[in-house]
């Protein structure tokens, strides 16, 4: 399937510079494009890819008007990278047209579950009482909505993603777990993306909170009422323990642990596997990863980090000798 | 749906004082009760709250009697928390009573499986030849119990559990991985919640065991021949590595990995984002994390590490000069 | 069910030293074997075992013929542990034969997938169009294969695995992230093994790869554009971001880590629960893992930690003085 660069801008604007009727098979990075794709130079830093790119056509900023289209046919845009995300959407919607299903039959949808008519509901999804989907969300296969929870307008969820199980919840009674049933539902907002196999837990008491333009990668774990600012994004294998609030325009970086009850200011940003042990009420850059090493070095280091409390002792020590013998 | 003060004693005991007819919609935490809502004061370090609240009833212990009844309704019990917990399951009972479908039609049960009368089988699981789920079990959708694996009695099983996936094993031959067929199963006793997407492998010759009232969250992964002592509970995302034996009344905090075919004894507690690297076998708790900093702090002080081992080096010279011009 | 040593050697060769119709019900390790148990001695390390062990039959190199031959029945060849891979391999075979059913009923397999006539798959596995199963795999229960997605020859995928998820990708527009759609697909090549619900997400705009003799444990992350070389193993939990490339041979231990764009060579082996946030171009054993310790001993050294560079400095100062006294 070949798109043709005049249907790309009468899709999505920009000013294109060579011939609209040049089709395009694929989009591509600069570095591996053939003469068959199209690209886009994101950022500066790569312009030097510009002149050595088969791309062609290239998507780029009006500064590179000039370079681009001395090597061949360009869109000039504002916002190359933004032009790019656009494209990728406008590309599957062509070559990759969704089916006209909505409702897959395999699905299991409880009678007293709301699906909005525009949703669509892939394969062996299962949508519980007093479950609602909103418009246009679309749910892949093998998805669970339990009992109560809601979501919003315009969200994707990938495969095997589990909404509204029960929150980690039990009384400690003479050396056994009471279990404390959750009587909470998930509240997810609109333009919500969530990856496979993530879980998003029922509050106890309260509801798990989810805001509009939230995206969770895969294998995420979402504690019971936990709550989650707007646009905030967090990356896989990402944990969050309960009753934790992340404010709006975080990220979290993939295999990072946030601690229960702690609160996250907004535009806080945490490194990846960096485990958040107390509440960040400042927007920045947080991080807590022991650096990689050699094994040996590593093995070295680490068994005197067991130590380190005692050697600062030995500084002082030193110092204080140091301190006398200068008076 | 409200409950009257009257039912909640009447089902769960208790001294009432105040009106038994007064309607309950809801449970709350004290601090966001309102007059609808019953609360409960776990702990005496809430107390300065009980004043505050507007809870219409408040469970509370003996020693808050007075206070409490000069607020308002109140319950008075000796254990306000274990209260609390059945207070949420008969709250749970009536109010969002349970189908009278005990096997979902969609369900894959295999012919030789064993399904206890009086389980619940949710929508899209799957049983297979060989299985056995015990009495007043209750598997939520889309759980996988393999071949040959068994559940005991009153388990909970959340959406997207697997039991009895293969362990990982493999011989190396040449450089290529040789397939060594898992032979044991999982035997999991009574009493146990598993939570969404978690895993445990079956044994490779032996079998993986769950004791009774283990409690595993979500996203779990649990290696072949690992052994978990009764009422042990594992936080979300812990991975416990092959072989692995852990005591009974142990806590393994959210995000923490023990490796495999270590003995971890009773009463041991592993904070969330540990790594157990040896065997522990006196009760405690035991920690192993990269504290979280400023990620320009931690930039600092993460590339000194790697010189650690130089430093001691350093200050044991510094000591023997010392000692040196001493003598 | 019972096999015969005459069985045993037949099918998988080896000498018998015993009598063939001696029967084995079960295979055990040495320390728990009984006499109705064939076990085997994988490494001269646990040769003190042999004259201990009760088992009725036990599979040895040639170097121990004697000592084995002494105590009971063995089997003599050149490769322990690989004997004992194939044993198993042979043992589910006789004792648990597959069902005849290659495709269950319950499947929802797209009309436009390609699903060789010897594969199997599992019940409630979803295939979507354009997806390819390739001949003698198996596919347990509650397997999604995403549109236009590839699995090779002789692989098996445990229940709950996701192939071919959206990637991560998203363009931030003024505090809001736009969808990138992922236009690649996954590509996994023969013989590889995937955990249960591990997922492995499509490219956004070329493939993800997995090439022959890859296994994956259960609950693992594979990013978009990903590519892991031929016989590489990664544990449970471990967690890869976004366009990382993995070098063959390799392995990667349970809930590591490793970040985005990253390359590891060949025979590159990391640690379980280390983070991987630089390339590794040469082969070898990397860790960093933060050692465990008794709580009150990790705190002191980790508050010790966030000073670890001003102590750097401290030294530095006082071999200074010291050189300054000295001269």
């Amino acid at each position: 399937m070949v798109l043709h660069l005049g249907q790309i801008v009468e899709a999505l604007g920009g000013e294109l510079i060579g011939d609209p009727s040049l089709g395009m098979a694929r989009i591509s990075p600069l570095e591996s494009a053939a003469a068959d794709a199209i690209s886009f130079l994101s950022h500066p830093k790569y312009q030097q890819q510009l002149s050595l790119t088969k791309a062609g056509c290239v998507i780029v900023a009006p500064a590179f008007r000039a370079a681009a289209s001395e090597r061949g046919a360009c869109i000039v845009t504002d916002q190359p990278y933004l032009y790019f995300a656009r494209l990728t959407r406008f590309w599957k919607q062509v070559t990759r047209p969704a089916g006209t299903t909505r409702v897959h039959p395999s699905a299991v949808i409880d009678p007293e579950a709301e699906v909005h008519p525009s949703a669509r509901i892939g394969a062996l999804c299962v949508i519980e009482r007093g479950a609602r989907i909103g418009a246009d969300t679309l749910l892949y296969s093998r998805v669970t909505v339990g009992e109560g929870c809601s979501i919003g307008e315009r969200c994707i969820l990938h495969p095997g993603v589990v909404i509204g199980a029960d929150g980690f919840g039990f009384a400690p009674v003479d050396g056994v777990w009471e279990k404390i049933e959750q009587l909470g539902a998930v509240r997810i907002g609109n333009d919500v993306e969530i990856g496979a196999n993530t879980c998003i837990d029922r509050g106890a008491l309260d509801d798990t909170v989810l805001a509009d333009g939230v995206k969770l990668d895969n294998l995420i774990q979402i504690g019971h009422n936990v709550r989650i600012g707007a646009h905030s994004a967090l990356a896989g294998c990402v944990g969050v323990a309960g009753s934790a609030t992340i404010g709006a325009h975080c990220t979290v970086g993939g295999g990072a642990v946030v601690l229960g009850h702690l609160t996250l200011a907004d535009h806080v940003h945490i490194s990846a596997a960096s485990v958040v042990t107390r509440s960040l009420l400042k927007p920045g850059q947080y991080t807590g990863v022991f650096p990689l090493d050699d094994n040996r070095q590593w093995e070295k280091n680490a068994a005197t980090l067991k130590q380190l409390h005692g050697l600062r002792e030995r500084i002082k020590a030193l110092e204080a000798l140091k301190q006398e013998s200068n008076s």
